[in-house]
């Protein structure tokens, strides 16, 4: 299957730049459909919408990071299926005065993602709008599919990699801060966790999700769907090295953004790497509803979800 | 399959009225991904941005037309590939002001288009923009994906339906008048194409696409992509009874976003009428390239193409 030929025209020579940024990761660019190549497991889709000046600022990161963050929060959601990426549909709105060199900077950004996760750019739409935006649609298989529902009393609960390194960066940009280098990569290049949510799959895991809104919320979100109640203890959760020394636990379960997953696992799982990514026990589920925080044995009040409406 | 329970939050009061608004047309509300139900035929995909301001006002239609024509411009991509619709992924950026009534109003909208078409929502993303704006992406299922390339030298060009209905509404609108009210369905309602798509697809048509940028500039697409030239004969468009007695041919083939069908078929085809839709023959597929317009055998000039980023 090879791309259509493109007609003459302005949008079109925009397209065109699109496409040789990405080269073969955009094998079939200018046709109304794409096609969706054949495989085995059952199809998944999510869709998920990145706004200048909502989700990211350009005077914070660049337009290429802004698309590679884009992509990667999307693709995420594959990963909290435990699903493989078959490829993306990425809808661009850039301002008016938009060079066919930025739109390539921001598409280049969208494939250094599919480089490490696989999939390709199915199709796209480009239109003008007053400040960068973009709707990634990410499709992928899965040969079990992961949902929020599913876990039961006793399963632990287990997060991948570290949290709070993305909140850090915020909290320095906000400060008017330059923030600690490791915490920017973790805002600007999140890795979406593919490879470890096929692995917890694989190894049994109950219900999945991955962290966008912060541990404390989206465990709430879990537990809601699983009809269950989950605690976590502070002093478990991993921590970005990027988070300062007070309150530590506390902060990285309020971070959003970190896009690592949040699993329940049978009892008697006990790993500490997910298919490379660090991989830590930080509570339980139990009867009930609702989520408690623990710190030393005690209840502490949950933090409130970030909440792009508040 | 049924919904995941949904946390507490107003992120998710939104999402509630949202999934009460489609009632059964929405399923599977709440999840990371959604799975898509397995079916016979190639899966193929595409990708549709509609922004108030820039394709829609709404002093011109209402909230709840707005998503509906939103919808109904992505899932025409699917008539043009010949596919039965199988279900659209809608993200919704809504002025941080908007309330839950306002976004069950937009979606009733989107729930309509697919109460006609067949299909569901199967995900969606809610996020705050300063005006209303949604990307849908739509997934259908083809017998035989359809494409703008394959017309051959010798085809007849065919289009469904009536031309320019939508582009006599938007001059009234931009002059200061009140559409007529065909012409403003033409632009607030257009039908896609489904059953058409797919009865010509079995006819046997060797390209097709749907008509959103206007006859005269998307008759070069498809000439572009299939490497042959196309003549139209303007005294043969099917001209909506709402465009004005002057240049009637001309201004129809002006007039983008009619959203009705153009298909290339076999010299040997000649019928009147698609799957209830009316069907017109209105020029040739030839050796060579580009677009030639014709009235009484001469050629007139070629009107831009409407170009949003012009």
């Amino acid at each position: 299957m090879t791309g259509s030929r493109l007609g003459p025209g302005p949008e079109f020579d925009r397209i065109r730049s699109i496409a040789a940024a990405l080269g073969p990761l955009a094998p079939n660019i200018g046709d109304d459909c794409a096609v969706i190549p054949d495989g085995t497991g059952t199809l998944v889709a999510s869709t998920d919408t990145s706004v200048e000046g909502v989700h990211f600022r350009l005077d914070w990161i660049s337009l290429e990071e802004a698309g590679y963050r884009a992509a990667a929060s999307a693709i995420s959601d594959l990963a909290a299926a435990g699903a493989r990426v078959v490829g993306i549909l990425a809808a661009v709105s850039a301002p008016a005065g938009a060079s066919p060199e930025e739109l390539a900077s921001w598409m280049r950004g969208v494939g250094a993602v599919l480089e490490s996760t696989g999939g390709v750019v199915l199709g796209g739409d480009l239109t003008a709008g007053e400040r960068w935006s973009a709707t990634i649609t990410v499709l992928g298989r899965a040969d079990r599919v992961m949902r929020r529902s599913g876990a039961h009393a006793g399963d632990g609960v287990w997060v991948t990699g570290k949290l709070g390194g993305a909140r850090a960066a915020l909290h320095a940009w906000t400060a008017g801060r330059t923030p600690d280098p490791a915490a920017r990569e973790s805002f600007a290049r999140p890795v979406p966790r593919i490879a470890a949510g096929m692995w917890l799959m694989q190894r049994g895991a109950t219900a999945m999700m991955d962290l966008s809104d912060g541990l404390a919320g989206d465990a709430g979100h879990l537990a809601a769907a699983s009809e269950v109640g989950i605690e976590i203890d502070l002093e478990r959760v991993p921590v970005h090295p990027s988070v300062g020394a007070l309150d530590r636990g506390l902060f990285a379960a309020r971070g959003g953004e970190d896009y690592e997953l949040l699993a329940c696992l049978p009892s008697s799982f006990a790993e500490s790497d997910a298919a490379g990514v660090s991989l830590t026990r930080i509570g339980s589920v139990v009867a009930g509803q609702g989520v408690r925080l623990l710190r030393g044995g005690k209840t502490i009040p949950l933090p409130s979800s970030y909440n792009h409406f508040a």
